[in-house]
């Protein structure tokens, strides 16, 4: 077998083999197969595509080509949550506690932020004293104890994937549906979980511009997961404005501890019921959804999630006093709230410059290796919506540098659209993708 | 600039500028762009095309890549050919002195072989002594002195343009019009001739399969040569069977002579005429192309084009007594007939099987580095049309090696189908294509 011959054969769109998949990632993770060569095949498959069945391949084929978590020594079906990315998205430590305080056991492995997307480990980071790196030993251990456990994920896992990814990048291929779908998934089965609820953004905020995309990229990863024999389901929804107020690493720790004690923001509450009623579906501990949801608002509206949380953050060496002293989690020297100008209607929030704001503050990575400032960002006072009268606070920056905190309050002043009407309002939740099929909100 | 936004715009279809692809050939011949941006923007080139305007700027870009002869010191209009490569095409051995006969000063710079095509630099290296390398001082005299000069190109000329062809060959790039064209002119036009004739070759020994394809090689060809001032007209000529009787290196060096000598292949003679006039008319020393062409039938039916033969052979060190003794030159070993054991008409030779048996007998390489045997080959007795008789001696095999001629044999009879009726004929020239616009024959 040869990759030039591999290259030619889906350059012409022809179909591959299994054999001729696994030839690729396993010469590609061995390095015997050069950058060059996969480079020019990622952009035939570009144009080209994959089949569903080439896409299953390569998606199994990655996983396979490091490590692969055996989860076997936790009792129960073992349910992992995935979102594509968002601004403002802190589903997770919020979902965690909550479907783990109802009996799903949750074994997570979470990534770092890129971008104007953060990630669940740096908010964690936020967090005085809690450990983001684990034996695998002592990972199982606190999940069959406390059912959840949240660790950063390692190059071991799903490296071709890494490899590939970090050559997408620089080679303008990323925007390939099948190639993300393949990205994503690979390391969902490597992480070992049985079943997957995935949470598909799609707006100005996410990666997926329109709804069309949003949805053709999660009736594939559906059916990657279905092939492999993990049950999957995915949600399509809202990333046009910021999930909930905050945007940046410890005023998201704020707002997730806030949900949990019941004075969140009702987007981020009602997408974390959404998502954690299928969870525990998928987990088999409710007959149907309805009754899910009711359980998990009965867990959530008695403090029992919180609890939940608490003892997570400290099985990982977390301070958790931060749950009730805030002042113990990093906090910006500068906090300066601006004030509406005008009066109308909220009618947009650019998401993604918001997330631009908040890198500009210092809350993001323009880079993989950039550090980054735990305590800044941007919370927000008005969504979309809501009535602003001249002289009503809008939103708070935090920041340690004068200068950055100037340039954020501009870009987020452009970012919203004031109007004269109310605008239509959007669904939170635009649709669900199963094997079944999809439907739509 | 940066290159992955090169490759995205590329990538989308859009047309690149000047600047553009200048900062691409540039950043590429010195190693600032890696090999994988350089294969991912080729596939999306193969995909997208290339505009008129972008593939004449990739010609230039790739001309300018490294050294640029300079003939200013020849006096006179520089007319150059070039071949898109066949089997048994030796032009460049009859037609060169043909023309410097008539007063065309000819400073080429040819390739070696590759694959079932051969190259005339391998040729000439089967005359004992013929230096194929020259510094440049003596390369313009001998221009000026014997109006015939053919070197070796070197790595210095279009180093990006060697680069890029290197890396399509192992990305399944190839095949594609704009770079292919690019490929062969920013050669041509380092190479510093005033004026090109093209010879683009198309069947079943050639790169191009259809006439569809090499009118439109032929084409694209014509327009970079206009865009960058040199005048350039090609003709689009029959590959289908090899050109005249001898696949070899020395072979097609014998047979090259004999047509010098007036009693070669009717195809060659005709088709060094024929190009012979179109290179004779861009020189400017004839006023159309019939009176160049008998002026050309003159040269050669007197023996000046044999005797400027011997001339040029003697200037780059080569013993012309081969001219009156074959002997001279490498023979092999093993020669053998094969004789035909059914009757009918030769209704066709798959040119690309009979390169592939001289290739078997060691006369071409397999790849860059493979060394060659000068003195094998094939003769074929019967060509296209011709009439066979059961016991007609078919073609005779040259070898060094008894089991490579059994294979060879093997090869070269199934290149031949033989029928009851005979063939429709076929033109030996389709058409001819310049900057007017295209007639065919």
């Amino acid at each position: 077998m040869r990759m030039v011959d591999i290259i030619l054969k889906k350059r012409r769109g022809q179909e591959l083999s299994t054999e001729e998949i696994n030839f690729f990632i396993e010469g590609y993770t061995r390095e015997n197969i050069p950058d060059y060569q996969a480079a020019a095949f990622l952009m035939a498959a570009f144009f080209q595509g994959l089949t569903p069945r080439e896409t299953g391949d390569l998606t199994l084929a990655m996983a396979r080509s490091g490590d692969q978590a055996d989860l076997s020594s936790i009792p129960g079906r073992k349910v992992d949550k995935h979102s594509t990315g968002g601004v403002g998205d802190k589903t997770t430590l919020v979902l965690g506690p909550l479907v783990a305080a109802a009996g799903v056991p949750v074994a997570k492995m979470s990534g770092r932020g890129l971008g104007h997307t953060g990630g669940t480990i740096d908010k964690l980071e936020s967090v005085p004293g809690f450990q983001v790196a684990m034996d695998n030993r002592s990972f199982l251990d606190q999940v069959n104890r406390v059912k959840l456990a949240v660790v950063a994920q390692t190059g071991h896992l799903a490296p071709a994937d890494k490899k590939l990814y970090a050559l997408r990048d620089v080679t303008a291929t990323v925007d390939s549906i099948p190639l993300i779908a393949a990205s994503v998934m690979s390391k969902k089965i490597a992480a070992g979980a049985d079943a997957i609820v995935l949470d598909v953004k799609v707006g100005s905020g996410a990666f997926m511009k329109s709804p069309g995309e949003a949805f053709t990229l999660a009736g594939t990863m559906v059916d990657i997961g279905t092939r492999v024999g993990r049950q999957t389901v995915a949600l399509v929804t809202d990333m046009d404005q910021p999930l909930g107020n905050a945007v940046g690493n410890a005023l998201e720790v704020k707002e997730a501890i806030d949900t949990l004690k019941g004075k969140g923001p009702r987007d981020l509450r009602e997408l974390c019921l959404t998502l954690g009623s299928e969870m525990i579906l998928l987990a088999g501990l409710a007959r149907d959804l309805e009754t899910a949801r009711s359980r998990l608002e009965q867990i959530l509206d008695s403090g029992l999630a919180l609890d939940k949380f608490r003892e997570f953050i400290t099985a990982q060496g977390g301070n958790a006093q931060i749950i009730e002293r805030y002042e113990l989690l990093p906090h910006a020297p500068i906090a300066q709230t601006v004030f509406a100008d005008v009066e109308g209607y909220v009618r947009e929030i650019q998401a993604e410059q918001v997330g631009l704001a908040a890198m500009t503050l210092g809350a993001g990575r323009a880079t993989k290796d950039s550090a980054i400032d735990l305590s800044v960002g941007v919370v927000l006072h008005k969504k979309v919506g809501d009535k602003v009268n001249a002289g009503d606070p809008m939103f708070e920056i935090y920041a340690t540098n004068r200068e950055n905190a100037v340039l954020a309050e501009k870009i987020i002043r452009q970012a919203y659209s004031i109007g004269k009407e109310p605008p239509v309002r959007r669904n939170l939740i635009l649709g669900k993708v199963t094997k079944e099929g999809v439907s739509e909100c």
